[in-house]
């Protein structure tokens, strides 16, 4: 059964806490009066401040040109009860199916970009393109995360991650060192 | 107790198997007669062929410098059983450490790079710098895996996933989809 997230705002420095375990996440976007959403496990946090992201989505892929010409989308964080939908959106094409509605997904309207958010999610990351300079050689985004919406709980989200193969790792328990960090690597 | 794998080649294109899930992994390098390791999870997989790695690394790291001078580095995989290994890694510097010594890990010489691999690591993954544009601007290496070597067993690695605030998240249980995935999508 899908949860309901109850959501507060995370500061944009913070996101890290969530993506840097290498998730896999939805991307979702806007173009026009259309929208799309992608499954996406090529990404990488590149900055704290400003909050960047780096991320690999291949041109062939329909949500490809409407990110390039939008300049936003938002990055969803869907956690393991969603697998099914992570697996149907990662094997169908927005060229064919209105993925929110073939999917039964909630659009909320995000508070710095068009793109939309999708509600059954954790966490939701709206993100405008900072930098295309890898863009034609390497399908490679450049993203800010401008605005950041995280579930008040749990305080570790039980995501997927994909090792190819049809295959997901499913996050496991977690483990604290505190004592262990000098401050600056934390 | 440490693991001691043995190891067989993987062939490049398939080194997303590892890295996709997100795992925290460390950095071997060379620079003249001296070696370095350092801990890192910010990267992602670029592209299948060539394979690609993309990854940050900031400047004021030990290792920034031998991995820009000498075009090299290996990308290991640890396991939970190396945690203690790992968070002293993150937070101790080159600059003051000899790292291999410190943590007694045994430097395997590497087939293509001349960087040393890490003997204690689950997989080891040989890498060029091939892309040094976003390297003034964000620190961001893009890299070439030129050899793999991966444990022969377990199939999965237990490996950790940084969450921040001294906290990993521990590889969990792994469930497959067969038959859900089109073919191109695996």
């Amino acid at each position: 059964m899908r949860r309901n997230y109850r959501k507060k705002d995370l500061p944009v420095a913070d996101i890290r806490r969530y993506l840097e375990p290498g998730p896999t996440v939805l991307v979702s976007s806007r173009w026009k009066e259309e929208t799309n959403i992608m499954t996406m496990g090529w990404h990488t946090v590149m900055e704290f401040s400003p909050s960047m992201i780096g991320c690999m989505i291949t041109a062939a892929n329909y949500s490809f040109d409407m990110i390039r010409k939008s300049g936003e989308c938002v990055i969803n964080i869907p956690t393991y009860d969603m697998i099914d939908t992570i697996i149907g959106i990662g094997n169908s094409t927005g060229a064919e199916v209105d993925k929110f509605e073939e999917y039964g997904l909630t659009q909320v309207v995000a508070e710095k970009v068009q793109a939309p958010l999708i509600k059954e999610c954790y966490a939701n990351f709206e993100c405008k393109v900072i930098d295309k300079q890898l863009l034609s050689r390497y399908n490679f985004f450049v993203l800010e995360v401008v605005k950041a919406h995280v579930a008040v709980a749990p305080k570790f989200p039980r995501t997927v991650h994909y090792r190819g193969d049809a295959t997901f790792m499913v996050a496991g328990k977690n483990v604290s060192y505190p004592g262990k960090f000098k401050a600056q690597n934390l």
